[in-house]
């Protein structure tokens, strides 16, 4: 079936290798094995046995995935090789040809693009800037006109950073009740503040998406997992027998020894997304050529900057010359802007923002 | 979209964990993590970062396999979380609704399921049992009378264990040649004999499946791969940046320490094989209710026995009574035999077969 390139993950895969400063990556600072077998202090991975193992994922990890959200049991869990395919999956399992599905612009082409491959009809609300990348009320209400079979949401957005709070929810939910729309919410980004709602926890047809790969740095793993009820559960479940059988015991081992530590995990990179959103604020208040709606939540953000050139030609100007990687905002449908993440040593972030600042003051002729 | 049970994994899901005697498992015996660290003599699993990796594959990771093959470099393959990851993006990938898809039966419900649950037209060969579970050439010669955009094949066969050598492969791709037909070839099976030809070493348009999962006792890696030419390979991986990003440096490191040990773990599966097909004989010889092709490779075959009950039923009895394991070849679509396994510690399988053949005797008033 045919299926557009996936822009974003092209552009990583083609020019990340290259970078010296690491100006975009979403993912905090990854942890090392080691690292990761120093926590294991119970010692659960040493006697894995290398098996399928449990086939919807280790009842004890699962367990520790339900320390995220206010509601939940085992049955409301499903694991799956991280966020991606744990989103893949849900579209596989619930969308026909002919659906509507309405998703945000900017946003992660997976939730357009898919759908779009099977014959789904794709709808975005624009996410504005001017409102500090949040949609208007009027194309909510002009979206859900017809019947809508999907919302797909990101919460915290990629690329925007946008937050959505409990209110917003509520109104998207109230929305959704209409027709009983299926709410997917990818929560890859959601950290462990009390404002972070999921809204697993909030709504009977909803889908929440998570990983280890942001906050908890360990992309490495690959370990993602579904939440939703037990009914939605179980209908995936069919369809995941197709698809990969488990997790195995050598993520989900790893994952339970990384999650069991997970207040010391996510306090780490609630302290490295600070510094570099610091770095950000210093040399924002300094740069006339930039500006950021910073985000309240989350790793990501989405730089505008004013320059006569365009954003793919500029991010591999920056990477060429100078070893400054960006993604540019074209990958997600919008020019001139930087899909950014606060995740990398702060003096990473600086050195790279020093170099885009003087390129771009010498862009505008200062 | 919709999709069919799977039968046989849902068999496998809900029955395995009460098994005393399992009779049924495809994978050689497990290995531990801890024999794995112990292979690692290199110690590359020590200092992995645990970031995404490289996306299509650890580069070191893919000089080992192609050393699974006779042909090929790094850009023929793409890694993947299990075989059956594998074939799924193959079958997203290259197949359209309205598409012609051949394969075997019994076979395993993934190629046909999957496949007609988006829309393909699914034909199926009979493999008979009085050929030695082979097909008969006038049914291949039916099966490409029409274009076939699909050809799939698990080389040997779950079930029957069915092996087809260099001049069966010949024989059907010259059927694929006619119109350029796709040759998916699942060898999760596939061993280290000369005798055991991957397609992918012998047409253009074929494309090799495998995983650690059976003959290298590692299921709980999740490791796969797929070998194709560079151009399927390349198209194949625009739909993989929608389905994991990357297996990642846990698993992609996990199965190079296993694949630099391979001969070692091929020779201990071989033996482990040989020696349960030697409690088959010797059981076999005895037993005038059940009756078996033996496999020429693999670790796989179908049972069939003499009875008046039906296989789910018996499987059933078979487990509650006594904890005897099968899945019965009605999830395959063939009543009165079970799946069988060469897989287990020899002790295992003559404690379960002598208890079958109690059971078999009482059933025929013996």
């Amino acid at each position: 079936m045919h299926l557009d390139d996936f822009l974003t993950e092209q552009w990583m895969n083609e020019h990340e290798n290259d970078a010296v400063y690491n100006m975009t990556d979403t993912c905090v600072k990854p942890l090392t094995l080691r690292e990761l077998f120093a926590m294991d202090a119970d010692g659960v991975l040493q006697d894995v046995v290398l098996d399928y193992g449990t086939i919807t994922g280790d009842v004890r990890l699962k367990q520790e995935i339900l320390g995220l959200y206010q509601s939940g049991t085992e049955e409301n869990l499903t694991l799956t090789h991280g966020c991606l395919a744990a989103n893949e999956l849900v579209m596989y399992t619930f969308l026909e040809p002919g659906d509507r599905v309405v998703s945000f612009t900017p946003g992660y082409q997976q939730f357009t693009s898919l759908p779009e491959s099977f014959g789904c009809r794709v709808h975005t609300i624009p996410l504005k800037e001017e409102n500090g990348w949040m949609p208007d009320d009027s194309d909510l209400e002009e979206a859900f006109r017809e019947d809508v079979r999907m919302l797909i949401i990101n919460n915290p957005n990629n690329p925007t950073g946008t937050f959505f709070d409990r209110a917003m929810l509520e109104k998207l939910i109230r929305y959704c009740r209409r027709n009983g729309t299926i709410l997917l919410s990818d929560e890859v980004y959601r950290g462990r503040s009390e404002e972070e709602v999921s809204v697993s926890d909030l709504y009977e047809y909803s889908i929440s998406t998570g990983s280890l790969s942001k906050l908890f740095s360990l992309a490495g793993i690959r370990l993602g997992w579904i939440k939703a009820s037990t009914e939605l559960i179980s209908t995936l479940n069919v369809r995941r027998d197709y698809s990969f059988i488990s997790t195995g015991p050598l993520a989900d081992t790893a994952a339970l020894a990384a999650l069991k530590q997970k207040e010391m995990i996510l306090k780490r990179s609630e302290d490295i997304i600070a510094g570099n959103k610091a770095v950000y604020e210093k040399w924002l208040a300094d740069m006339p050529y930039a500006s950021l709606v910073m985000p309240s939540y989350g790793p990501v953000g989405f730089l505008r900057y004013e320059a006569d050139i365009d954003d793919v030609t500029l991010a591999q100007m920056l990477l060429r010359d100078h070893g400054v990687f960006f993604v540019p905002g074209s990958c997600f449908g919008m020019d001139h802007h930087f899909r950014i993440g606060f995740t990398r040593d702060t003096e990473e972030t600086e050195a790279g923002l020093s170099i885009l600042g003087q390129v771009l003051r010498k862009a505008n002729c200062e």
